[in-house]
């Protein structure tokens, strides 16, 4: 199936209604919009905004528009997005030295291909380290509401050929717990200066379950994904979606997203390398002035 | 709707399809089902076998057999069922003194009149615990894969008009970090001597996030979920259900339940009382010798 978006709002829309999803695909996405706003010669100020109000979590989206700003142009927005996919083979290179050989791989939600307009972040990372004889099994937390592990990850593992199998989200603590899993891996939607890391909901749990188990909680983001003027994850806006999403019957609550602290992160990998706690003096941070 | 059973080998397959489905209940069903087999001068020894081996985890299924065995009429199995109502209205009792006014109560599946013939285990507890105008909210884990939670949990609150909203199972934690959870109550389908409980797959992933928010996590159950014969978690089994019920499309784990070890959990309630750790000490425990 293919999505054709002609103009800034049809982007916006597409965005909003999750048709595009993954924090590093809607950045590109969005850069896209915007250029073709600039080539209608639409304002671009209410494309702008229109575009970066689609979602709230995911700061890729701000950060895209902002190089964006600088020169609406299409090569610009085609150099944005290879500059991801060359970012997502950077991070899972440098992601292989966590992996040790046989690891059974616990993931949540999508970040491949389908996500991130490229190879993948935390996805991306289980790809490499596949190719390199290093994964055992990959587990796939479904995902609720969306099932987007369920239904996009566990297609793309399926389309590369890796072993996995699908678990209901609540199942992988009991699987922590029978000793069926080495590690977990999960993408990010925004990442705060202190390294507190918002990304889709059910991630916290695992970090929690992890933790308990003593087994590494890794982060693989590019760097379009660290928000600077966050200092903590207190101050990154948490998307509440349609409780139809959960119930259409019932009263219902539906955070998309939830903030792990960074204190249950035990590595977060970006383009730059493989970083630890301290994560305001190890994360490559640039303010908003700064921003490269 | 209403399904009827004329004999064992049927009560037993609706309970291995989960037509029948919560520990209490599936004891209450199989006692009716062996009375039918008795009324029916069928072989009781295979119907015993067939019921019992309908799943594997509750224990309860076992309890109510072993019971029939030694008076298999209609009006044992019906003074089993009532045993069962009161000994919810009992534990729903005790657990008053655990609820502070105003709680906002997290559960997880359906532990109430559906699940266990009467009045409920945990649900009975908030059930109770509203009448006495103690409960803010509850909050209900849709229960992956089956959506008992979603499905009728729901539908007992809201029939019974105490406040509810619906989370995924992964919100759970989420909600926690944000202060929104006051305590944890579950049911259980087997409890070991010394307090490990096995219940619906999630419960464990509920237990360590209400630990590590110092949260209190406590388990409602009658005696008859009560198994001496198992020493601690390692010893109960736990029922692998097919695939299929997580993803028709892609391979999949799916086990049913998961244990709580006995170190997480801030009582236990059965009709007897609130029972606290050392459980093995605490528990009312009877071996299947001197069971009564």
């Amino acid at each position: 199936m293919e999505l054709r978006c002609t103009s800034a709002a049809e982007v916006a829309d597409a965005i909003r209604d999750m048709a595009i999803r993954g924090a590093p695909a809607i950045g590109v996405a969005a850069a896209y919009g915007y250029a073709l706003a600039a080539a209608h010669g639409e304002d671009l100020g209410d494309a702008f905004e229109r575009l970066v109000r689609a979602r709230p979590t995911a700061v890729n989206l701000r950060w895209a528009l902002e190089e964006m700003r600088l020169d609406p142009s299409v090569e610009r927005a085609r150099a944005l997005h290879e500059g991801e996919v060359d970012r997502c083979r950077e991070m899972a290179r440098h992601a292989l030295e966590l992996v040790p050989r046989g690891s059974r791989i616990l993931t949540h939600c999508n970040t491949g291909g389908l996500a991130t307009g490229g190879y993948g972040t935390a996805l991306g990372a289980i790809r490499a380290a596949w190719e390199h004889g290093l994964v055992g099994q990959v587990w796939v937390g479904e995902t609720r509401p969306r099932l987007q592990g369920a239904r996009l990850t566990a297609w793309e593992l399926e389309t590369l050929g890796i072993p996995f199998a699908v678990i209901t989200d609540a199942a992988a603590a009991s699987l922590m717990a029978d000793g069926d899993v080495d590690c977990v891996f999960t993408g990010a939607d925004r990442i705060a200066a202190n390294g507190d890391t918002a990304n889709k909901i059910g991630t916290y749990a695992l970090a929690i379950a992890a933790n308990h188990h003593k087994l590494p909680f890794y982060v693989v983001a590019p760097t379009s994904t660290l928000d600077a003027d966050a200092e903590t994850g207190a101050d990154i806006p948490i998307e509440e979606r349609d409780p139809n999403e959960v119930s259409a019957r019932f009263p219902a609550r539906n955070p998309g997203f939830d903030v792990t602290p960074a204190s249950m992160i035990a590595a977060i990998v970006t383009e730059d390398g493989v970083h630890r706690a301290p994560y305001v003096a190890s994360l490559p941070l640039r303010t908003s002035i700064g921003r490269r």
